[in-house]
Formats: structure tokens, C-alpha cells, sequence
């Protein structure tokens, strides 16, 4: 796995202050922001650098279980608790082109949202009775798993009935606190643990990415020693040696030195774009706070040429771009030398879909790089367990890193509590009147402009 | 269908410059911008305003006779050829939960990316002998749904040999000029076309996005319905009962006085996302020029409050946000009363699933506004084709409109021009190797950066 930042130094745009030069000199506030993260790591505040070092038994016990005795899983969860199942189910499970097909296991839904429609045909699509829920909130109270597992418990217990339907159901939760917890220990719910030092959208090498992982089939022990050889190269202090000090400095020296509010990330994989969803989480959420953080932004190669380069291109200049290339893709197409004759058709012929695609890449960055446009490439020789557990631990690390360089907590989220309190109000909920009665103030000045358009129905 | 922009306005807001004065002072811009437009109209140099009045009987003729012979149906195509009938299919085919079903009709497939992965999987979903392949492209060239076409050329000949074929793809392509057309006099292919004074990305109501609906059995009429009554609101010259002008207005005051170089599109209802991404494309590629330009966000709620709200509320003032909300739910799921003894669950009980995902819309933009972020919600009494109809076209005027007053044209993408003739060059296309040599050499400038993490395999 490598990454390729040449286009995004000064030399390789033929412009900006992001210098090799100023690349080397940032390496003491690099040194001083990896001292703190290692200090958050040994007195054990900030726990997601050592899940490669779990015990593994209780995920891979429950999981064989599951496996064996049902034939649908359902995971309930949101944001943190669900982007990083859906990233390795959507790059890793993939028959019957993947060379690493896993056997036959459950179907796999997972229930993120409230919308009535996504639960509804999402329920109609499996069969309760022979179906594990899994439910992951670290807190307990999260709106929308909560309102899913009161909807998925009723449908169970009409199905089985009550004692069977606890026991179809696998909570992922804190080992102490919070609703889910409590039920546990009321009513004897299956449960794996959440470490209490690691946040949700650091968690997804935790047991909330890696039971569904294992429920799929996928090896999370290759996904753990990815993100092991990650970390140690991590812990490298010397930036041409260490990825998460490149994405790093990059992102920051290119902000703050040169205005780049968005970071967009590209996959040129379609399989692997989900990838991109959870580094827009974990970007956004821990870095969005005090004013600073940059924007992330999602987008797929080729498909994005065709929707957003103009922008890239030739609109404000705020943007630095991610590309995510893989090398060998699970199956390839030869493009057939059909009208050799037609000039927009001959020079495709022969080549194969994948090579079209990276050439693509190749040639976006490079009309990107001519307008002083900055981008690195990250390139995988193919999607596996191993490179998705190495991004995902050099991103988490990246991301507490900038957090302290930008002088904010990276592993909080204050700035979402108040949307919760206000919905709380609207919603009815005991002790939350007040906040019920401003949020009604507050949208009823939303209807302070308004307008109708009339489509005559 | 209505626009809530209450929370846009200063007074709203309780801070900022996009007052109700600035907002009615802005009218003499907006007349401004709108008689250059119907001039372009009146010239018929623009043509996407008079799509409502189109003939429609070549597409339904077309479309029936595709509906009655085929099972499955392939549209190729990228960008503005794909998007619009991605957004139609998503938020208006979904049997069994829409009210509009829209009887048998063949499977529906979109082939816009050249990821080698979906192209193998799309076409080993399909039996090629009972497939219609609709080819859309305006210039007759874009790379990738010609390698595409090959692709599928080839898997259809093989099947049932040329002859039939040829038969069983629709091309949807200019009138006149173009490689498919080229194909179209040559060799018999059958073709619908797309108006010149049609641009890709405002072509959901020309053949481009009313054909593949149509295959669907979509009421194509009543889409442009909708669209035609849009319109009418739109050549209102009153802010109050214009739709295109408050968000043209709200967006480029929010710009220039604000500072909101970001539009975010959240949409609360997951079947109506993908409009979020038709926008993107809309917004971005027509406005991204000569430094101008917002960056167009895809939101998705209740999800993204999960990812990007923290970045919303406390990150960079950079944002201006559009709801996008569903009053009545095709299908719809009571919450059950269970556990009323815990607080994180009882408030739930009794409410349905669609109530909560609004409610939530409410305190999320209640919160925000609190913050000072401004927001502007639209609300669909229901997803039919009428309002998407609308909805189409009130962006697109707005979109032209804001064109105008960035002094931009809106009609035309130059930035993405030198991409293609590098990755021309790349592919070894005849008369562009001083591109490919050009390309090779900015390439290479990317290797000068580089980094190998070793992960052990």
C-alpha cells in the first residue's frame, strides 16, 4: 500500500507554500502532537490504538453462533455504530467476484435511519423468527437505534414470542452503563462490550465492526494485524515513513497555509466508495468544533468527473483531494476493438475496464495538479482485510492528530447534544418541556418566509 | 409543496445580513436575471424551459414497445445522462410500498461508472437476449459509456449474434451530429434524441430522463405536468410566489454577504437522497467557474446527524443548508410502547417512525438556527412525479439564474475538457500523445512524494 503526495507539494503544482521544505519543518509540532496522543494511549483515556490487541473469543464465539443458527442479520445502529460494518460489507463481501467469498452465512441489513420505508422493507425482507438483531449504541439512548429495536422487538415477540425474542437479539453496548446495559442485567440480553475509552466512530475495530465482520465471514484477525502494522508504522517519527504524519501535515499545512476548507476523498472503486462515508464521519465529527475542521466531502471516480471536477477545476480554489486507487480488482472486462474506425471509439479497445478507470485517475489528477490543484493518491495492490484495517487505524490516528494541532478535542461532540434536546422537546419527552417549547418557537419563524407553489393537484 | 425559508432571514436567525429588506431589495438582479434568460429562451439558444411541451409519442412508443418485449433494460450512460432517471427510479419505483406501482415492466439497471466490478455484476444480472440496452450520450464520445457500449455490443453479439443485436439497443443522442449518430445512419440503430439546445444536465425532461421513466412506467405526463406549473411559478416576478427566485436569492445573498461558499442538501427520506446528488451535479458543474461557485454538499437525515452535524453547528460558518421533507410517507410504522419505565425509550412509544425522522429535521434546524446557520426547507405533501416534475425545474431555472449574476455562463463545462484529453493522451488515442507525454510527466511529479507502508503479505 502506498500513497503518492507529489501533487500535493509545491514542486509537483508549480506553486503554494506546501514545500518539501515546509513539509520537513512542520516535523516538531508533528513530534509534539504524537507525544500527546501517545500520553492519551498510556494513561489509557484514548483506547482505539490498542484494539489490535483484543481478546477476540467473545466476538468470534458469538459470531460462529450466529452463523450457524440464523439465516438474517439485521444490524441496528447509526453513524459510528453501523459506517464501518457497511464499509467492510460493502468492500470486503462481495461474491462472486471476490477471491475471498465467505461461505454462506446470514443475509445482512443494517437498520441505520428511521426512515418508515427503509425499516419497513427491510423488515419485510427477512424472516423474524429465523433473524439475529444486533443492536450498538454505546450510550444507550440513541434515538433512531432505539426507536429500530423497539420496532424489530415487536415484531420478534410476535413472531417467537418474548423469551425466544430476547434471545434472538445481541446487544453492543458499554460493559456498565446506559439502557442497553441495563437490560442486560434485567433481562438477560446477550451482550459484547464497547470499551468505555474508545468513542464510536473510533470504534469500528472494536467488537461494533468487528462481530458484524465476523457474522459476514470476514477475517478479522488479518483486519486487526493490518491495523497492527499500520500502527507501527504510525509510530515511525519521520514523516517519509509515517502515513498518518503525511495525511496529516498535508491536510493541515494546506488549510491553514492555503485555505483548503475541503477535503475531499475520491474512491475510483466503486465498492470501496463507503469507505469515503466514514472518513466523512470521522473527519466532520472530530474535527468540526471551535470554527476550525475542514469539510469532508465524498466522491467516486469516474462517475464524479462527469458531476463535480468543473468545480474542482475551476471554481474557488478550497479544495485538497484524497484519491483512493486499487490496483487489481476482483474481476476485470476487456474492452472489445469493436468500430476501429470511429476515433472516440478505436482507443479504447483493448484495454481493460480497470485500466480505463486508473487511467482516468491518472488524468484528473494531472489536469487537477496544472491548476495548482492538490492531491495525493492512496493505492491499494487490492481490497482486503489487511489494507482496510491499515486505513482505518492510520485515519483514526491522522484525525486525533489534527484535532490537536487545531487545538481541539478530537474524541468529544458537543455540538450535537442541543439538536438531541431540542427533538427530545418535540418529541414529548419528560423533563425536556422547555426545550420542546423553544424548538417550537424556533421553526415557527421558519414559517416566517414562506411560499406555496401551486402544481394545480 | 412548499419552501419554509424563515430560517434563512436574519430575523430568523436573530444575526446576519440576508435581511427580508436585502432579500426584497434584491428584485431589480433578479429581474435582470430573469429577462436574460427568457431571452436566451425566446432566442431558443436555451431549450430546457420548453421541454414540457415536448411530443411526447416517439418516447412512449419507444418505451412500450421496450416494456413489452424485454425483462431487463440497461441504461449507459454518465453525469446528466444517468442522474436524472437514478433520482426517478429511486424515489418512485419502490413496489410495494408506493401507492404508484407501476405494473410488470423489465428489471432496471444503470451502467455509469467503468468500475470493471459493476460492470460484470450488471451484466450477469441480465440474460443479454431479453435486454434493452439504452446508450445515452449527447456527444456521441464520452469514454465511458462507450466503453460500455462496447462491453455490452460484445456480450449481445455473442448471445444472438449482430443482427438482433443492434436491435436491441436504444440510443438516445444528438439529432444530428456525433458518433452514435453516426451509427444510427449507418448502421440502423434505433435513436431518440436529445434537443442541441439541451445541455446533459438539464435533461431530465427530454428523452434522457423521460425515456428510461417511461420503461419504468412512470407517468411521464404528469412529470411534466409538474415541471409546467414550476414553471408558471417561476415566471412570477415576485419574490413571494417565485420559487426559483428565493433560492437563487437566498443562495447568492448567503454567498456574497455571508460567506457561505458551502450548499448543503439534506434529504429526510432516503428514496429522495439521490435528488441530492442530481443537485450536486446541477449546482457544481454549472456554476463551478472563473473561481466562482458554491461546493454542493449530499446530506442524508436522520443518518448525517450521526457525521456532519457537529461540523454544521460548531465547525467553519461556511454552510447554507436545504431540507428536503416528506409529509406523508408511502408506508409508515408505529414505535411500540415497550419498556415505559426507561427514559432513553419510553418518549418513543405511541409516535411513528416518519413523525420521529421529521421531528428530528425540526430540532436539527432548530438547533442550527440557533447557531446562526441558515436553513431553508422544502416540504413534498408526498414523492410523486408531479413534485419531482416541479422540483426539476425550479432548480434548474434557479441554477441558470445564479449563473447570471456570477457573471458566469451556466451552460458549459470547460474545466473538465483537459482531463479528457490527458487521459486521451494516457490511452493512446490517436493525435493526443503530446497529452499522454504531458500527462506521464505530472504523473511522475506525484511519485516524487511517496510512501510505502508495509503491511507483512
Amino acid at each position: 500500500m502506498k500513497i503518492d503526495y507529489g501533487l500535493a507539494l509545491a514542486d509537483g503544482l508549480g506553486q503554494g507554500r506546501v514545500t518539501k521544505e515546509a513539509l520537513e519543518g512542520f516535523h516538531p509540532e508533528l513530534i509534539e502532537a504524537q507525544n500527546w496522543l501517545e500520553a492519551k494511549r498510556r494513561s489509557q483515556e484514548v483506547g482505539f490504538m490498542d484494539l489490535p490487541f483484543q481478546d477476540l473469543s467473545p466476538i468470534l464465539q458469538t459470531a460462529q453462533e450466529v452463523r450457524r443458527k440464523f439465516d438474517h442479520f439485521v444490524l441496528i445502529g447509526i453513524g459510528g455504530s453501523s459506517l464501518g460494518a457497511q464499509v467492510l460489507f460493502d468492500a470486503l463481501w462481495n461474491p462472486p467476484h471476490n477471491p475471498q467469498v465467505y461461505g454462506e452465512g446470514p443475509s445482512f441489513h443494517i437498520l441505520d435511519n428511521v426512515d418508515p420505508v427503509k425499516t419497513t422493507e427491510t423488515l419485510e425482507e427477512i424472516e423474524p423468527e429465523n433473524t439475529c438483531f444486533c443492536v450498538i449504541s454505546k450510550s444507550g439512548s440513541t434515538a433512531e437505534p432505539m426507536a429500530n429495536f423497539l420496532v424489530a422487538l415487536e415484531a420478534l415477540e410476535k413472531a417467537v414470542g418474548i423469551d425466544k425474542a430476547r434471545r434472538q437479539m445481541v446487544f453492543i453496548t458499554d460493559p456498565e452503563k446506559g439502557n442497553l446495559r441495563d437490560l442486560v442485567k434485567e433481562e438477560g440480553y446477550r451482550a459484547l462490550e464497547i470499551p468505555p475509552n474508545v468513542g464510536g466512530r473510533f470504534s469500528v475495530l472494536s467488537p461494533v465492526g468487528l462481530f458484524p465482520a465476523a457474522v459476514l465471514g470476514i477475517n478479522v484477525r488479518r483486519l486487526l494485524k493490518g491495523a497492527y502494522q499500520a500502527l507501527k508504522s504510525c509510530e515511525k517519527r519521520d514523516i517519509s515513513s509515517n502515513p498518518a504524519w503525511v495525511i496529516t501535515a498535508l491536510h493541515y499545512l494546506h488549510h491553514t497555509l492555503e485555505a483548503k476548507s475541503i477535503s475531499v476523498m475520491m474512491a475510483y472503486y466503486e465498492k470501496l466508495a463507503t469507505f469515503a462515508d466514514w472518513y466523512r464521519q470521522l473527519w466532520a465529527e472530530s474535527l468540526g468544533k471551535e470554527g476550525k475542521g475542514q469539510t469532508p466531502v465524498k466522491a467516486v471516480g469516474a462517475v464524479d468527473q462527469h458531476s463535480q471536477i468543473q468545480l474542482y477545476n475551476e471554481g474557488p480554489r478550497d479544495k485538497i483531494i484524497t484519491f483512493l486507487q486499487v490496483k487489481n480488482f476482483p474481476t476485470n472486462r476487456r474492452i472489445p476493438p469493436l468500430y476501429p474506425q470511429k476515433p472516440a471509439l478505436a482507443y479504447l479497445g483493448g484495454h481493460t475496464l480497470g485500466e480505463l478507470i486508473n487511467t482516468e485517475l491518472a488524468g484528473t489528477a494531472s489536469a487537477l495538479a496544472k491548476r495548482g490543484v492538490p492531491s495525493m493518491t492512496i493505492t491499494l495492490p487490492s481490497v482486503n482485510e489487511g489494507h482496510l484495517g491499515a486505513l482505518f487505524m492510520i485515519y483514526e490516528i491522522a484525525t486525533a492528530l489534527m484535532g490537536h494541532l487545531y487545538g481541539i478535542n478530537p474524541f468529544d461532540q458537543p455540538g450535537v447534544e442541543e439538536g438531541k434536546r431540542l427533538t427530545y422537546g418535540l418529541m414529548g419527552r419528560k423533563g425536556f418541556q422547555e426545550k420542546g417549547k423553544e424548538a417550537q418557537e424556533i421553526w415557527s419563524k421558519g414559517k416566517e418566509g414562506t411560499l406555496t407553489i401551486d402544481l394545480g393537484d
